[in-house]
């Protein structure tokens, strides 16, 4: 079975390659071709989207907007030559050094 | 490799666990007792973090601060009982969606 | 200039004089009728545009883009049946705690 | 009596004394030395609380997040040396316009 991050690297993939293309090809050719802030604009609205979403306690409307908050970070990344798995990455070592803080620390409000 | 494929998967399952903890064990348990706001303003103010980190072109940081986005919107999903599997799952689906609609309308600008 | 010192109080009026109007007969109206979140919406994207402007220093798109998010936040306001009198009310009314703190407190760092 | 934008210009006027203050004087100065992302966050963060204020309909806490959002985008109107007269001015511009096309165009959907 797939895993979550071939999902991500496949879209990382396919946002890469879109970079260069004519604006009028594709949606997020359009956004590379308006430049960062229009990338920007797009990741701030979604994040404003999700809000709303999680203050209606809408379950279905958040996990729609929250796709499209990552969609528009990952275009974000692309356009700086970096993909989702510049962001696992990070995730995982922050996972590795919570773990060795909470094992050195051994008190309860280490790590996530 | 494996850890990244399946960080997010077992990310979710840290965050799981962490619902109903003592507010004190940890700081995801400490953002679930505040409520819904307290989850929301963090994926916000994340979001405002990678806009800076991106006008800035400073790669590094746009790592980190998108990072903190998906963290912070995974702890609102795991409020709601979601995980990323179903926000990459909405993904997929909005791929091969583009995938049909493709085919059917056989013109440039559609899909991704 | 005349104009100017009343022009938050004739925006108000104006802003409260729409409500009820046919969503097709104005800009204000049709935001009224798409309701809260539609105006939660322009103050998010006219907050994001001042910072947009105010990181590449473009005074007069600040100047611009904090206009749009004074007017938007009016129309949020006037939604609940407030006015921009409300807001000024309570800046002044911090003026005026911070003053009386700052003399009962006699140390640097009280007030704004 | 004091008109809104008396009110706004004494806050301006302040908020410009507070210029090159030690960092430690005041929460306004500490602001400024903390430089433009400082006030930008401030800004996004008080956009946030006013969008949560309106979807509770929390009147009372919606004027009190306007403030801070007025407030602190008159901290960055300052860095950049502008002041609330400028965007009121904007505002008066606006309104100007808007009444010029409304006799132009004499249709609905025309100014605010």
């Amino acid at each position: 079975m797939e895993s979550q991050a071939d999902i991500l690297e496949r879209l990382s993939a396919t946002l890469a390659s879109r970079k260069g293309a004519e604006p009028a090809s594709s949606y997020v050719a359009s956004l590379y071709a308006k430049g960062v802030d229009a990338m920007a604009r797009k990741v701030g609205e979604e994040a404003l989207e999700a809000v709303l979403a999680a203050k209606d306690g809408d379950r279905r409307q958040l996990v729609c907007e929250t796709a499209d908050l990552w969609f528009h970070s990952m275009v974000l990344l692309a356009h700086y030559g970096l993909t989702s798995a510049d962001v696992l990455q990070e995730l995982v070592r922050r996972e590795g050094v919570s773990g060795h803080q909470e094992k050195a620390a051994r008190r309860p409000g280490a790590g996530s």
